[in-house]
């Protein structure tokens, strides 16, 4: 510890007293340095107030999961929530109101069962990953081998997999900032891969997910280039209590498991997009984006209409002011989030030019729990108008590290400045890439303060007299 | 309003002052006329005492819901938990363990979908109705028409409903005692038979539960003699709200519902039965009893695995006494409770002759959720006993009127005296007739409140110098 030397333990204690005394003052100093401006922060905060009083949010992922539900990548259910973006935004007043180009894989469920033959019969509930082959129609009867995580696998002999049905069987935890989803999802990713090179002939995996009903969650996997391909399929939490007790009975556990997934050709289909056009500098970008697309099971509401609905209503709110911000406002709903952001890559290809003129990128793409952090990644010069921004939603400063979010990742080698809402996600992992990522799920008034922290935030960017700055290089961390 | 007359009102005043001053001695007074001796007492309590600090409960629900699993009245399935029953008896020491003849129904649901055609084109999770026919190998395609309630449909045009699917959306409240169910229920055992005297094809019913999970309610229902019987399902929460939302929009809707459900011929099988033999009246009975049948969707962990196990290991607890009581404790495992409780009615007709001796019976088939309340059906001048009881378990005295439950209901005509012991049933309708119903929704140190209180219960009234007398008529009234 370095002892302060008298004059600054003086000129601290008089901070502390000026602070103390005449807190307004001390804050306006600060403020007055680098943050937004009076009128920006005012217009903001009406913004924000607005919002929190009641938005058309609910009726939107309402009328997106009613009237287009489940909409996976390729899927002639996401050509018609393509339609449904297209109608919605000029609706609502969008300007500039497209479709962008994307191609997107085309995988099908098709029928799936599970049962465990032996020592004692039972039916299971389970969904196979996204992107999973099928298996033979007749199924696949082996024995189980438990694994307890991803990197157990890879010390077992070969001898002892061969043949069987690998079941990895790793807890995901219950976290506000969903932070359990990053540490158990690696086993769904590349859980087949690595069982196949020990010669698995298929995987089953517990659900990564908080809840306990017998819904199970499905999620992308990724076959390794060079290694044999096998079914995978994700056991509901019940099911996978289920299975670890038959194999905790000691006894040899077989299990059969029928899997209807196939890939069909690719699909040319769109992302959609809409714009809140600047008054004065419309060539600049403020991209509020979420994805159109959601996972087979459920009707998306959760995962993602409640992003859709929440960056589109942010939107709109800002477009009825009686005076537009100086930038545009750009919505974009990605196609294809869940099979590989290809709707993501799509858009940076096809703007490519004008990345540089994308002042601020934000995702909403975490279900509909309440805003409580602002997280960043902008030069960190302006990291003041940042803490300005959480001082008027009331919530937390987070690091400047963030990756924003899966498709606006896509962004980052082009250095666009990220601003990440961290949302309450401690019951958003029940739900996801579940049959229950539905509409019920949702309150309208979490929603509203969503709408209402985006509003203010992307009107507070798209009108500031200067801008973000460029972004630092992405070092790996998330919001 | 009378007024007391004055010498009525000193000697009220008297007792006041005296159960103030002199609590202890008031209170003895009053049990020393009529309720428990005091060495029955201190026995009981300290069965009581000691289940709550554990039991081999659990580890019962466990053992049926692993091994033997889903089991519902006529498969295969329940005979292996016949076997079980007579297995697990035995091995915990029960005497003269065997099993009792008992004939049941045997429904098979077979394969089952459905999906919303029109005006938005959505799947759905629905489940049959046990005891439902099934549809056409194609389905049944048509108009869907709502109705608020069992009632109204009665008020409607034939020509409104005929070759229509009528879609019950009554909800069911959530209630620590269970209560909604009571007011929900008749629309799934009586809804299909109401709708066919109007001409419809099918029924849909919203639930019977209280949860919002992607999890169908199966349960019962009634055809009615002489009316045309038509297929009925329950549709999930959230696939209600769909249907209901679809309805809302105004537009026709149509729906496609393919039921596989078939009746096979009827089952002979059997109940279990074991008990701890009194030691000087092993003649009088005390009957606990719960149901070894479960639904198919499950594994019958809450039904009524729960009940089995919170029975079999108080009346277990009961014979390890240095001392057993002076009458038998009987555990019943009922063959199908959901079918129409066929088993109880068979237990009737072959102990007709010793129900007089049958000085109490008791069900467990709540769940796990804890015990707050003591209801009886028992001589009033043997109330004080009731009231010692709950004291004794620290819960709420209920009422006299008490059906006991849906097995032991049977044994009303015989004036058997009846006590119950209400579990808080707040989440057991989130689980109740689902897929859900599986080993993680029971808290072990819940099973053990449940064991405790009716050990100490059963104990007590198989000891007491006297018995319960002989019940009144049943007035309707429920615990």
């Amino acid at each position: 510890m370095v002892r302060a030397r008298r004059a600054e333990r003086f000129s601290l204690v008089s901070t502390l007293i000026a602070v103390a005394l005449f807190p307004t003052a001390a804050c306006q100093a600060r403020e007055a340095s680098s943050a937004l401006p009076d009128d920006v922060r005012t217009t903001a905060a009406s913004l924000h107030k607005e919002a929190l009083a009641g938005t058309r949010a609910f009726d939107i992922v309402r009328s997106l999961t009613l009237e287009v539900g489940p909409r996976p990548a390729g899927s002639r259910a996401y050509d018609a929530a393509v339609e449904w973006g297209l109608r919605t935004l000029k609706e609502l007043g969008f300007s500039n109101v497209h479709a962008e180009k994307a191609t997107v894989p085309h995988w099908v469920r098709g029928a799936e069962s599970g049962e465990i033959l032996a020592p004692y019969r039972q039916p299971v509930h389970l969904a196979a990953l996204g992107g999973s082959i099928g298996t033979p129609e007749e199924g696949i009867e082996a024995p189980v081998i438990e694994v307890p995580s991803l990197d157990e696998v890879d010390k077992l002999d070969p001898a002892e997999v061969q043949g069987k049905i690998v079941f990895y069987d790793v807890k995901m935890e219950r976290q506000k900032d969903g932070s359990g989803y990053g540490r158990a999802v690696p086993v769904r990713g590349a859980g087949a891969s690595r069982a196949a090179k020990l010669g698995a002939v298929a995987v089953l995996i517990r659900s990564i997910g908080t809840d306990n009903n017998r819904t199970p969650h499905t999620g992308g996997l990724r076959y390794q280039e060079g290694v044999r391909q096998i079914p995978a399929a994700a056991l509901s939490n019940p099911d996978a209590d289920l299975l670890a007790a038959e194999i905790a009975s000691g006894k040899p556990v077989t299990f059969r498991l029928k899997l209807g997934a196939r890939a069909l050709p690719e699909v040319e289909t769109a992302s959609v997009v809409g714009e809140i056009p600047g008054r004065e500098k419309p060539e600049e970008i403020v991209l509020l984006g979420a994805h159109l697309d959601s996972w087979d099971l459920g009707t998306g509401a959760i995962d993602d209409g409640a992003g859709v609905a929440i960056m589109i209503e942010a939107a709109r709110r800002i477009g009825l002011l009686p005076r537009r911000p100086r930038r545009t406002i750009r919505v974009v709903l990605y196609a294809n989030e869940e099979f590989g952001t290809s709707g993501a890559k799509a858009y940076v290809e096809a703007h490519k030019d004008e990345l540089g003129r994308h002042v601020m990128a934000g995702e909403s793409d975490f279900g509909s729990g309440r805003v409580w952090r602002i997280a960043s990644r902008v030069d960190p010069a302006k990291l003041p108008v940042v803490a300005d921004l959480a001082k008027l939603l009331g919530v937390e400063q987070g690091k400047n590290d963030s990756g924003g979010g899966a498709d606006i990742g896509a962004l980052a080698p082009a250095h666009v400045p990220v601003i990440a809402l961290s949302q309450d996600g401690t019951t958003y992992f029940d739900y996801h890439h579940t049959s229950n990522d539905t509409l019920d799920k949702i309150d309208p008034k979490d929603l509203d303060q969503n709408v209402a922290a985006w509003a203010a935030v992307a009107y507070a960017i798209a009108e500031m007299p200067g801008d973000l700055g460029r972004a630092p290089e992405v070092s790996g961390g998330r919001e």
